[in-house]
This record gives structure tokens, sequence and C-alpha cells, in this order.
């Protein structure tokens, strides 16, 4: 039984206590947050009990630390929690500057330190990873990922969200680097203001098509919006020599109702804790893999360091309307 | 060029002569209808002219006659045409009457007659055979075939249509044969009126559920209503040792709509001469066939003789409460 | 937090231990079986101990019993945690034998029984019951019912089965009370044995077709069979008088490969363990919602006596090969 | 009946020659080509004659002239048929030079003029486009146009195309235009050869990603492969403010196996002479209607070259790597 402690009880956080508390290999022993009513709750709701960072940080029976904070925090208590000889869960991103966590290399090396990046623990996802590996359409040659939130967050997330790229396309990023097989090595993207004016005020964009390319030719597209109207919208198609596999939107049930107007299909999941609770659940079963020693983590600090330099190259393309060359 | 008279100059006829127009292979010579005013539209339609039925079968540059009259004359036309050495498309069902359409055998023998079981020549339901006949599936153990109508006919219609069984599941009866590959020998039939009491006022049912064994027990389930209330709905699973082979219903087109409510597809093709369009097309491409001694009818009197004793066995079940055993 | 007693630590009962040990307001204190190794795998992974039968029932800090041992001890267990005073979550069937299932009518007066028939607990349904409650295609009218397993059972399982009414069509004799909104009146069956001679040798059939029909004349048809060939095969259509509902199987992820040969989807789940895995969850949730108090069983002793009464008439119109009217 | 001459008997005319020759309102009357055997095959199945191109235009009885020859004739002969006073069914593209396409202006005043962009009048697309104006899911914000060949052509087809966005992509081109419902102001494309190396050697590109924007800044995303590997993939989905539209591919049936594997569903329609027969019918029924003065062309002149002219900033952005902004 490996023991954790669990650094921020907010949204996120709930979700990975609780899969954490429901794992038979793991305890959630500890729960941190400076807003002492969150933390209590995840608290008791878990069966684990209050602790500061420093007390969680220098017990020696918690083996791993989920970091689950502000986003700005990530970093610094990764750092932390890896000098204190911890595995680390951290969440995405990062952090939201590029140099910032590029300078972290050093202070990370060899770390277990495993990034939050959900859908790469998605099952349709994986099963698409899975054919693409087996060969069932060839090599692959172009990728179009759709990722279309549900509806716009408040005016206020998105002026500290560090923009559409890093706040949401950060995702995507990850997903063409784990299917593509080679780094992207030039990015090209346009975004527009089409959802709500006040997000084009507060200096971001809701609309966004990015292009990448690899060295070797493979083109991908990114489509973003802020707002798809019919649900949580996450599609990829990946497209080989001989064919193409598509991963396509869940819905809520596989209830139809046939009328005179045609087939209607139920629902799709909403947005992300319901559409990717199973990738939750897989990403705390990874964990335990990784605190047991059966595992390595399958990305970590360098795939966000990443994902966030695509993320900066596409906002610079957008801002200079050229494509931009990674280094 | 073969050239056709039609008898009937009603709907159906209508749908026969335009296809006859087009084919390349065919011409249109002479319609024949008691409703002149009928047969000169369809004439004027097409090129044709109008004929009494006498100078129709006279004609020794009429290869290929259309019986496409009320269903009390197909017979007795069919009789005649052959009499005079034409080749007879005959619109289903042969007869109403098991015993008159036996008693027809004589007459009809060594005729070359296409009786027009539409659904044999839906490209769906021949797709479907042709995986059966693949061995897609290895043989066939089960089927079910469900065949609703879009909405009631008029009461009037129904009192001289001859019962559910034989106006509306004889094509089912057909399909059953065509796909078992084994004749039924018992039918058991449940049937309730419960689209509209006044069908059950004129003595018919608008609701059935059929079942028909074979000899090596193989089942077939045959499901009718009058009312889909969603279209047109034609459908057919055929499920063999190792796995399943459906035909579904076709919509109007692929376009979807997804919304908050979820995806919805387009409207299903709502009747008959919307859904088997293209099987009409196809079933005089098949008589052209005939007519010039390249195919033999793939569908015939015999056909229609053996769909109407399983409409007979199934009203009877329907009225005694027992399974049938067919002769 | 309420205590539970499972008794029978097989493969069911390891699902609903599971099951308990995670819900937030149950725990799971003993386990019960004559196997010893058996209980205490179960108890070891589920953080209980082992106890005999009268241990746990005596023990005062038990609430409610789980009774997932065979199928003969179902009813005797029932009533004895019953008159210990426990809520009893009793696995479906009630009993194999319809008299001695109706005899212990008296000794289970008040029970607080939850006859755990999962299919109920299916989202998808869940969703179809909905749609219908919400008037979505207007008062139901006729059903289909299709329930085929992946592949056959072993012979020796077979044999002790109770015969394919009793062992699987029991499932959807309840879907259909539960959808229908009024009792079957009336039965009629027919039986074939197409995928293994050795089950018609253990005098069962491993294939069949059975009609219900209700006092207003609404017909349902079960479809089963005890070998799909692609996964578990279960659906259900339900008719209305202004369309249809329809709950289609489940596959193991949206993913497609588009090939030459056209678009191939994903597997289908392949059975009940997996295909019910969140119907056992939300029945568990049930359970405890009735130790509680919030809530009453859903699903309790009278219908498991229903749906054994539909299983034995629909053995009965097999064996006399004509329909059966139920009491 | 409107008499037509045909230019051109190759693949595309002998379509046009057929759905001439099948509607109602329509003699075919003359062909023309060059290859003496084409002309006579295409004449003999239609019931025309061969002529002249002087003689066609001179005959005042011709009263529209299908262009349907080699693409760089396009421009002249539909020029010369307005000059004779008929009506052009001009096939795309217009010509394969922008300034020589702008230049025929003048000649070109008053033309009745329809342009063969087939897509606009296939169903599925006509559907979508329906929905949109009905206004299904709101103003229009992006569009993502897949268009993918099932494989590549010959490489001397190839050298001589114009290369892949005159060829290929100019159909894309006219389909943005005609759903965004403004004028793309830019455009960005990126290319890679992937399919056959030997493209590259002719320098052309078999894969590429366009990118349109508008004024208002409304995004459109083209992706173009020469292979699919899976059949004619044409698609589009146009998002709103409320939803999205999309128009799927269509199969050669309902037809779908179920196996361990999962559902298969039939073959997607290989080609474009199977996928748009219909819109071909549905081309020459609205030049019926031109030519009986009921309808004025939907698509001309003036659209051929707005399409050439994305095509050719299209080129110019690949060459470049820079966006390219139209006057």
């Amino acid at each position: 039984m490996k023991q954790l402690a669990l650094i921020g009880a907010g949204r996120i956080g709930e979700i990975h206590a609780a899969n954490a508390a429901a794992h038979p290999d793991l305890r959630l022993s500890l729960v941190v947050d400076p807003l002492a009513d969150a933390a209590r709750q995840v608290a008791q709701d878990t069966g684990a009990r209050v602790a500061s960072l420093d007390e969680a940080l220098a017990d020696p029976a918690i083996d791993g630390v989920i970091v689950a904070s502000a986003t700005d925090t990530h970093l610094d208590y990764a750092v932390r929690a890896h000098a204190a000889g911890k595995a680390v869960f951290c969440e995405k991103p990062i952090d939201m500057d590029l140099a910032r966590a590029r300078a972290a290399a050093e202070r990370l090396k060899g770390a277990r330190l495993f990034l939050g990046f959900n859908r790469r623990f998605d099952p349709s996802f994986q099963a698409l990873k899975a054919k693409l590996a087996a060969g069932a359409v060839g090599a692959l040659e172009t990728l179009q990922i759709t990722s279309n939130d549900p509806g716009p967050p408040p005016i206020d997330y998105v002026e500290v969200s560090g923009g559409l790229f890093k706040d949401m396309a950060i995702h995507d990023f990850d997903m063409a680097r784990w299917l593509l097989g080679e780094e992207p090595v030039e990015v090209f993207a346009w975004g527009s203001c089409l959802v709500d004016p006040a997000i084009g005020e507060a200096g971001d964009i809701d609309t966004a098509r990015t292009l990448l390319k690899t060295a070797s030719g493979k083109l991908c597209v990114i489509a973003n919006s802020r707002r798809s109207g019919f649900g949580y919208d996450q599609r990829i198609e990946a497209y080989g020599e001989s064919g193409m596999v598509r991963a396509d939107n869940v819905t809520e049930s596989t209830v139809q109702v046939w009328s005179e107007a045609g087939a209607q299909a139920d629902r799709f999941r909403n947005f992300f804790l319901d559409r990717y609770k199973d990738a939750y659940r897989a990403e705390m079963a990874h964990f335990a893999h990784i605190l047991s020693g059966q595992a390595q983590p399958t990305v970590g600090y360098a795939d966000g360091v990443a994902a966030l330099a695509l993320a900066e190259a596409a906002a610079e393309s957008l801002r200079t309307g050229r494509p931009v060359r990674l280094d």
C-alpha cells in the first residue's frame, strides 16, 4: 500500500483524490490546500487528513505526491517533491512559461515525474494508437485533431488562462507529438474571435486552426474552438498509407430515438470530467505502477516542455502571421 | 430494342413505364388501362400510345407485357399474355386466393413469368444475400425481418387489401424464403389492432409478429406494423454461425446535425416508391435480360404461390391461435 | 457507514464485493463461502474477514446481506437473512422452481429484498426507459428484445442451468415486464438446437424465439441464442405511436478503421462482466440507498416470481407447441 | 424539347451525354470530338449524330452546348458557343490560367454559362447547405472540407494536371466559397509528397492542408490527399453558433457484417463517377431549366475565376511559405 499526499483540493484534485482512495494499492493519506475548507472536504470524503505542505513533504511515509494546485505552482511543487524523494503525479501543464520550464531541467533530473496529459489514457485514443502501432493503416502520414469545448469559460478565467494555445491546445500539441512519431519542426496558426467578443477584448482568441509539419513532411491540423454548441468535441483522424483510423466522440448512452426527423442519438458527453473519467482512473493506475516500480512514467517533464514550446510557437505564429520553426 | 405493353397505368404502372422508357434496350410502345385519362397520361410521358388489351396482346411487335393492373386481374392477364406468347413482368402478389393461384399452374407452364417482388432487387438486401452466399457469417441460423409502413393506409384500402398478411407481409414471406435457403414448414402468428381501431372493425389487424420454422429448425421472425411513425422501416438481420449480417434503413442523405440533443441523422426514406426506386429500375433491367434471353426469371409463379401459402397459413394461425403446418 | 456480509465468493460475488468496498457509504465486513480459499481471497481483496453464515446473520453490526451463492440457495438465504432483520441484495433468479418460489411469499413478507436484475441498471436501458417515460415516442406498442451470448457455456453448466428460459431468458422476461407497463398474459415459444448438438442431447435448446402478449394486445418478441459469434448482443427496440427508441450494443471504444473494405468499428463488449460493469456498480448504489432508507427496492421478490412464471410458461409452450396463458 | 450538342466524348462527356439523352425535356443531337471513334460511340449510345464543331455551333436547332473537352479548350469553346447564341454547360475548371480566364470576361458578358462544379449538386452537400440556410446551427463560423482521392493518378496525368490545387482542390475552393457565405481574403497552404515520390519529381505535391480566412475571421481547412486508401473521401463539417452540420461519405449499401472484430460497414463508394452520379444527373436537370428559362445558372464564369484565384494563391503560398492575400 503506497501512501500519497495531494496538493490542491480543487476540482481536479478531488478527482485524483477519489481515484487514489478507490485504488486497491494506494492510500491517500494527506491533503494540502491553503483553502482549509476545501482540504477538509476532500480529506473527509476519502479518509485522509489535512496537512501542511512542509509536513507532507517531510513525512517519510508518503511515497508519492499529486500536484493539482494552481498552474503557476506546478513546477515549484514538483521540484520540491522530487527533492524530498517523492514520486510526482503533476497535473498539466508543467508551467505557463517555456523559459522557466526549461530552466528547471537540472533540478528535475532523475525525477519520477508523471505529467497528467489525460488524453493519452483515454480508451478510444489508446485504441487508436494501438491500431496505428499494429499497422492497421500502414505508416502514419497526416493527422486531424479536433478539440472543441462545449462552451466558453468565464472571462476572468480566460484572462489568467495563458491563452487558447497554452490553456486548451496544449493537450492537442501533446496528442500530436504522441501520435506523429516525429517531432513537429514548424508551426503555423490562425485564430479568430467568433464566439465571444469579450475574449477578444481580453487579448485572446476563441477559435484557431493550427498546422504542424514534421521533418519528413507529415502534416497535422489542430482545430480548436471554445464553443462547439453540442458538448465536448474530442476527435482524432489518423491517415496512413492504406486507410484511416478515427476516434469519435462519446455519447451518454447507446440510445437512439427514431422519429419523422430521423434517428437521434443520445447527447455527447458534455465536458472533460465526464468524457475522461476513465482516463483519470487509468492515470492513477499508471501512477500506482510507477510507485511500485512496475513502470516508468510514459509522459513526463520533457513532454511538458515540448508541448509548451509548440504552444508558444503557435502564439508567435498568430502574432506574426508567419510560420515559426522550432529549434 | 424489345417492345413492351403496359397493362395498368396506376402508381406502380407509371414507375415501370418510366423505367422501361429509360432503358436503352426497351421501348414502351403500348399502354392499356380502362381509365382513359390515366392511360393517356402515361403514354404521353413515355412516348407510347394507348391501346386496348386485345390489341396489345395481338400485336406481334410486342415482346413483353407488364401486368400492373388491379391485383385480382394479375393471374388472368398473366395467363392471357403467356398464351399470346409474350414474356410477362407481373406485379406481386400473383393472386389473393391460394387455391385459384394454384389452379393456374397448368396454364402458366413454360411461361417466361417474372414476378415483381421488388425487395429481392434492393441493393442492400442483395448485398446482404451476397454476404451470406460468400460465407461471411457461416451457415444461416435465424432471421429477423422488420417491415413497418410509415403510416396506415385509408380504411377503404384496408377493406379490399386481403389483410395484413397478404397485402403487406407477403413481401416478408418472400424474403424469408429467399434468404433461409429452406422452405418454412410451420407458421405461428399473433396480431393486434393497436394503430387504428377502424382497421380492427374492418376485420383486419395492423400489428403482427409471425414466426416461421424450417425442417432443420431455423427460426425466422417477421415483425409488421402499419405505422412506424418514422418512415418506411425495412430491415433484415441474418444470424449465422460466426456472426450477423444486417441491412438497415436508408436515409435521405448522409447529413447529420450535432446539437446539445446529440447527433440527428437525416430522415429515413419515407415509403416504397422512394426506398425501392433503385430496385424497380433493377427489376426492369432483369426483365430486359429475360426478353433478350440472357436470363431466366429469378422469381416467378411458384414463388408467388409459396408466399401466398405462407400468408394464408399465418392468417389461419391468427384465427385458430395455433401453429399451422404447411403441406 | 452500513456494514455488509457477502454470501458466496464466486465470480459474481467478487464483483459485488469490490463494488461494496469501493462505495463511500458501505463497508464489506464479512465474507461467507464454504470454499475457504474463495472466501479468503475476496476478504483479503476488500479488507473484509471470513465468517460462517450463522455468525454473519447473528452479527448485529451487519445491516445488509448480499446473496450471491448457488441459485438453489438464494431463496433460503434470503428468507434467513430477512428473518435476522437484514436487508437483502439477492442475485437473480429468485429460484429455479416457481412453486417453491411462490411458497416463500409469507416468509418474505415485509422483506427489504432487492433482486439483482442487473439490466434494469444498465445506463442504455435506463436511458431507453426514460425516453419512453418522457413520451418520446408516445404509448409503447411493441417490443423487440435481442439477447444473445457470445458463445455457448460448457455442457456441464447447461445440464444444471435450468434450461435456456430460466437461465438466460429470465433477464429478458424481466425486461419485458419492466418496459411493457402491462403484464404479459400469454406466451408462445419455439426453440431449436442449432449451435451445439450436445445442448440438445442435454435436453435443452440453444436458440429460441418467444412471443409475449399483454391484455391490451401489446406484442413482445424475445430473441435468444447461446452464440452470437460477435460478442454479447444485448439490444432493445421499443416501438410507440410516433416512433421507436432503441438501445444498441456497446463497443470497446469509439475507434473505427476505414479501409478498402469499409469502416470497421471496434469489437463489441464481449460478455456480461464487461457489458454490465456500470450496472453492477449502480445496483450497489441502489442497495446503499435501501439500507439508508432513501429508497425502496425497485425490483424484488414479486418480480422474481413473475419472471420465473414467464420462463415456466415459455418452457411449457415449447413442450406442447401451444401458446400458454398465464393465470 | 431542347436540342444539345456535346463537345468532347471522353469519360465525363459520356456521362453528360447519357444524362442528356435520359432527360425528358432534352435531346442530345450532335456529338463533336476530334477522335472519330469516341464521337461515334457516344452518338450511337444516345441516338445522336457526329458533327464538326463549326457545324454544331452553326446549327440553329441547337439550343445548348456541353463543353466537356480538354481543359485548355474550355474557355475558347465557351466563348464561341456563347457567340453563337447557345447556352453553355461548361465542365470545370473554367481554365488553368487565372489571367487568361479573367481576360475572357468581356467576351462572356451576358453568357448563359453554367459551370459544372458537380459537388454543389450532391444530395448530401445540398442537404448540408439547406440545414445551414435553415439556421439549424446558427451562423456559420468554421468549415472543414475533406477531399481525398482513393488513389493517385498516373504520373503522365499529374504532369499536365496543373497541380493539386488547380486539379483537385479547385472543387474544395468552390465548396468553401459556396458555404462560407463570404469571400476568403487570405490563403495559407502547406503541401508534402508522401504518397508517391514520382509526384514530387514531377514538381507537384500529393498531400496538402490549406487554410482560408474571410474578412470577418471565419476559418476554413481544406484537407487533400491523392490517396485515402479507403475509397473516395468527400466530407464536410460546418460549425455554427449552436452546433455542427456534417455530410459524410456514401457507402455502397447499408449492409454491415458483425463479427468478433466488430461491425464492418460496406465499402465506401470508390470514386467520383459513382459518388456523384446523382449530382451529374441534377446538373443536367439544372441545365434543362436554364434552357427553358426557368432558372439562371447558379454557378458560372465568375465562380470559376474565383476558385482559380484561390488555387493560384494556394500554390503561391506553398512556394513562398507565407500567407497570400487575395486582391
